[in-house]
């Protein structure tokens, strides 16, 4: 980042002492007000939500106000910095709800990293909210924790670091798919990454069609071979020649590379090796795992990153407003594979002709969180 | 209540859709609000942040933010209703935190009422918090919750039902002495419930210097023979003359009562009991242990309840909005009970002539709030 936005960030944040302010709905300007919006009247409608508990969206903050949840354990690309240091992140979060989608969205950072205190935790503080957008939390914890919060609630839960990501590249992928003339079933999708955001792209590529994944760690290709549980279920459905090495292996003849891992993956000797008008997607931020000249280099057709300053930026934020927005409004109680499929189509629709430049809608396109929201009804 | 007052609480609460919503305090309007309020400028932030948590305050909410938290185990005078029926309530409360005093305040209800997973969730919940209003917990829950909450803590912690009102009744209290011509080292008090509330008043009222305090439960007089813990710290400081029975035998020369244990506490042959020139408290909301007309006519010189159609209204909401406005402004991080007697102190002074039918500012006297902030500095 150029430190002159660092240096402007921190004084925006000094000047404002935090990014979110409460509002009250109603004005309290006297005792009428007042017996209305607190006692002696607001016990007719403690007792009214109290004993038909489905009102409370309709007469409480339930029905419009979302949860932003972290515990700080893989903020940006910053790592473990902790709640605190999460809590700008978060805030910043809150405001793009509200500005994109007009969800009511409010920060909780967490002081403790065990995945039960934490589901715990979330589950003991569900009540008041409307949907819940897990945040910043690290792989693997982040899927035990997703998965138990979900279960044990019935309002819309969402790591956004898997699935808001996943939903957005799988949307840039598929016009991507188009400029080139390529079908999503016939592609080899090479995903450098198997945390958080890879193994969702992963899932939800593989839902949309696609027949042939290989995922990268660290120790290389994933294959039938890995023991961790969380390996083994990706080696499951991905790699299906069984092709065993690193990096070089995958690309040969790949037709997308879909870096979500960090700076310094591949040159573009590596992009030469994959087919002719190859995908990159280097979301790693703010250096992303191969610069976009670089890849041209390399001959690829399409190029995003996560990025605002290169062409076709591949972020987040182009999703999860509308994605609750749409949860919320249609009382959507569980984010299926089926509803974040639905979102990535909708957003990919949103560009009718999409070309090498151009394969996503601007984040302050206004129909973004209105198409998104209207999907998933 | 009046049914009408119910019914347009109802509708007012149904057409809101909740009483509280976010606002970002800065705009994202395109990508240089973006970069500053999100990433990538926000990274710059939460490494400060992170390197420094004593900067939170000035950089992120947690400078101005409280948590309005409950287990719906107490709500109003309605008992147990859950979390989702005492969520009206607290988000009229955060309106009021905004509307007497600009403190921004996110209610936040429970999901379970038991003491560990209360304490727990509570502290894991607090970094992004400035401070903490405890709410309608019942009693004896409520003093081992807020204890642990408040030595774990290093914002301050305080249940409201227990100290908010403890400081306004103390207000109160000394402005009725000034007008009946009693010093409160002098007088006998009757204190009819020895819950949250009763407990903070008998405590706040010693720390005053009253040296003649009776406490009565459902069981009688408590006196040194209690065997409950939390009787026997009662016991310890009250009934110096270690009188035994029931509410006549403690009125019976008393120069104060005040109620907060329920309607049909007393009658008039009962107050005629008491010294001349009684004060009584009777604070049950909505119906008071005994109706003003009645205490009159057993000689009631100064007559005080928790409701807004009657002289001397003793609310709350004359000290928690100013308290934690103070304590947010001052780095306050425990409400120690010298913080609440300069509350109360601070409340009382601002009736300078105090009367029988005027022993408090009203709850909307814009002094009230600044006052009592400025009295914790």
């Amino acid at each position: 980042m150029a430190k002159d936005v660092a240096k402007l960030a921190i004084a925006l944040h000094k000047k404002l002492g935090g990014k979110i302010r409460i509002m009250p709905a109603a004005p309290v300007r006297n005792r009428a007000d007042l017996s209305l919006v607190y006692t002696p009247g607001v016990a007719a409608v403690s007792l009214l939500v109290a004993k038909n508990p489905e009102l409370a969206r309709e007469y409480t903050m339930k029905g419009r106000m979302v949860a932003v949840i972290s515990d700080g354990s893989a903020v940006l690309g910053l790592g473990n910095i902790g709640a605190l240091g999460a809590l700008p992140v978060m805030e910043g979060k809150c405001a793009l709800f509200k500005t994109f989608a007009g969800v009511d969205a409010i920060p909780i950072v967490l002081d403790t990293q065990d995945t039960d205190e934490i589901v715990n935790t979330v589950i003991n503080i569900a009540p008041a909210f409307g949907g819940i957008n897990l945040e910043d939390i690290s792989s693997p914890r982040c899927f035990e924790i997703e998965r138990r919060v979900v279960e044990a609630l019935d309002i819309p839960v969402m790591h956004d670091d898997q699935h808001g990501t996943a939903i957005v590249v799988l949307a840039g992928l598929l016009n991507s798919l188009k400029v080139v003339g390529k079908r999503l079933a016939n592609v080899r999708i090479v995903i450098s990454g198997a945390g958080a955001a890879g193994t969702a792209v992963a899932k939800i590529a593989h839902a949309a069609g696609a027949k042939n994944i290989i995922m990268l760690d660290r120790k290389g290709i994933i294959d039938a071979t890995r023991s961790e549980p969380h390996k083994k279920e990706l080696a499951g459905f991905t790699n299906p020649h069984g092709i065993r090495g690193g990096l070089r292996e995958a690309l040969t003849g790949a037709d997308v590379l879909i870096g979500v891992s960090g700076p310094g993956l591949a040159k573009a000797e590596d992009i030469k090796l994959m087919a002719k008008k190859s995908i990159v997607f280097a979301l790693a931020n703010p250096v992303p795992e191969i610069m976009p000249d670089e890849a041209k280099r390399g001959g690829a057709a399409v190029i995003g990153t996560g990025r605002s300053d290169f062409p076709n930026q591949i972020n987040n934020s182009l999703i999860f407003p509308g994605l609750f927005r749409g949860a919320l409004d249609h009382g959507v109680k569980k984010i299926t594979q089926e509803i974040k499929l639905k979102a990535a189509y909708a957003l990919a629709a949103l560009v009718k002709k999409p070309t090498a430049v151009k394969v996503l809608p601007d984040m302050f396109d206004k129909r973004v969180a209105k198409a998104v929201a209207k999907a998933i009804r």
